[in-house]
């Protein structure tokens, strides 16, 4: 075994289910606070897994929230299926590391850091604080006509996900988020949600950041094509390696890696989804671990969220990507958690209900 | 003319429409910054009313939220629509002087404060800086009975609304949220929005925070007879004086208030829904000035939602009132604006798209 593998196997083997016991004190301490019960809806469920991933009630509130960008190009790009040139996924790099990108904003609103991962991207760039050059290729190979890396890249890939989650959690991050940049991603994502989800390309191909109909119908067709191609038995690695992005294995490692570190994971929109599809593959229990940040209008990622059997917590027609919409999410769980360390009882606060 | 009476018609005269071109200016900006077109989804629309209501683009990020929370009890409550005890109002006034309920945790979640506006509590409060007492009487009598107050409390409850948003915002907050507590109030609720939506009462009746089916049997029918009492050519004063509870007219006046002083009035649940409509019955461009913070689970809020043409912001099953949903929500309309404020235009980033 090389290097990424064995990484992956511990990681895999450190991946424990939620803890039932904490979660169960976090649903009895609900039912005392100075509310009705269950009045607070979908905030009560996200403190009750937070107690279950810290296994503590109550849980600790997450402060320090960092949103993981991963970034890469995709050749793909080569057989049209954006309007978008290559080269944007380079210029927006450059806008994360000088701070003008949505998703800076709004991790900054959030209280939260932003940290982008080459993991793919076409072009050199300068490694520095905010951008972590951890290139495995300059971008896959165009999944319509084969392979879009090597079982080994895919790998190493993951390795790096899981790499830089260890490093953030090691930062004293206690929330990561998921976030992506790679023109052309949402095909590769679509790939990936049609065969692990088992429907049509039709049903799960969208229009991404923005295409026409014509464009629409060839990524369609090579999302069919692609995802019929991998063989019914093949594991969740063969799979990244035919159809998915560089981003999409860093995020594979980046959700494995923070469910082994015991941290909350906030999945941002389709690219995330489809990424958490493959984590589930590999370790159902991983999936506990993290919170459905928005829904897109991507329509694969509705179908992705069925399956993860996730409920965003954001549902407001985004379709950016970048970790917006985890970013947007955050401050909703942590005011989950707030709610359980922090509100009265009926007996603290004397109310005979 | 009394006071009262001058207050609201001075108010309502000096609410505009939004600064179409702030908006429009709004909506170009959203054009040039370094993201495809809409791709913010519902931000994107948030910043743009932002900009209307405070006629600048980009608008400045609000930054400081109160919660003006409106307590009050209900004469209907000897009528069997609640199991809970009147006396729970009290004691949810003094959890909130205290700092315990969840409007408290989730207002500082948000950077926000708490104010209690004692409009109609049945015991005697004591002021301080977090409960102002201003109580026109102690709880409405029995609408099922005949009209819960006269005219003139019902335009001196709604006064109060008006002078509590004048006087916060004096302040300095620059944005305001809608908050309620009285045990009983989901009953006038549905009596104003079944009334103000022409909405049969079964439709709009619910089990607020939490009655069996024999209740809401019974909640429903006092609905639809005092709401079928109410003469179509009713004024507003008029509908808030027979079915409305005081804190319904002091929410009407806050949210008069706040669009006449052009700042943001962030929307609760239900209470704050039924009480919106009553404003959009004295001035239908006050409406512009509010967000639907989130939509509760209660039948008549989505109701309430659809006649006055608010999108929720959070759509997580919350029935508690207080103001949580509109606290909770406040973040991501921080967010809109900051990412009009701060993001990169594609020209500043040296983004050839």
């Amino acid at each position: 075994m090389d290097t990424s593998e064995d990484l992956l196997a511990e990681t895999l083997g450190s991946i424990r289910p939620l803890d039932v016991e904490a979660m169960h004190a976090a649903r009895a301490r609900q039912s005392q606070l100075t509310k009705p019960p269950g009045s607070l809806g979908v905030l009560e469920e996200v403190s009750v897994t937070l107690s279950g991933i810290q296994r503590r009630c109550p849980p600790r509130v997450p402060e320090e929230l960092v949103v993981a960008v991963f970034a890469a190009d995709h050749g793909v790009v080569a057989s049209g299926v954006t309007p978008w040139p290559q080269a944007v996924t380079t210029g927006m790099v450059e806008n994360f590391r000088a701070g003008g990108a949505a998703v800076n904003v709004l991790a900054a609103e959030a209280g939260g850091d932003v940290v982008v991962v080459d993991i793919g991207v076409a072009s050199d760039l300068k490694e520095d604080e905010v951008v972590w050059v951890r290139k495995i290729r300059p971008g896959t190979a165009d999944l319509s006509r084969g392979p879009a890396m090597s079982r080994t890249e895919a790998h190493d890939a993951v390795a790096v996900g899981i790499q830089v989650a260890r490093d953030l959690v090691a930062r004293g991050y206690d929330a990561l988020a998921t976030g992506d940049m790679g023109i052309g991603n949402t095909t590769a994502s679509a790939c990936l949600i049609s065969f692990l989800t088992g429907r049509p390309a039709d049903e799960i191909t969208g229009r991404g950041t923005g295409i026409d109909d014509d464009m629409l119908a060839r990524k369609t067709r090579i999302v069919a094509e692609a995802a019929a191609r991998i063989p019914g038995d093949a594991d969740a690695i063969d799979v990244l390696a035919e159809v998915g992005g560089l981003e999409h294995a860093g995020l594979v490692g980046l959700i494995l890696g923070g469910a082994a570190a015991r941290v909350p994971v906030v999945l941002d929109g389709v690219i995330a989804g489809a990424a958490a599809l493959v984590a589930q593959r590999m370790a159902p229990d991983a999936i506990g671990y993290c919170f459905a940040g928005h829904r897109s209008v991507e329509p694969g990622h509705r179908a992705a969220l069925d399956q993860l059997g996730l409920r965003p917590l954001v549902d407001l027609d985004l379709r950016l990507g970048e970790g917006s919409g985890a970013a947007l999410a955050f401050p909703l769980i942590r005011s989950a958690a707030a709610v359980l360390r922090h509100m009265a009882t009926f007996e603290s606060a004397g109310i005979d209900a």
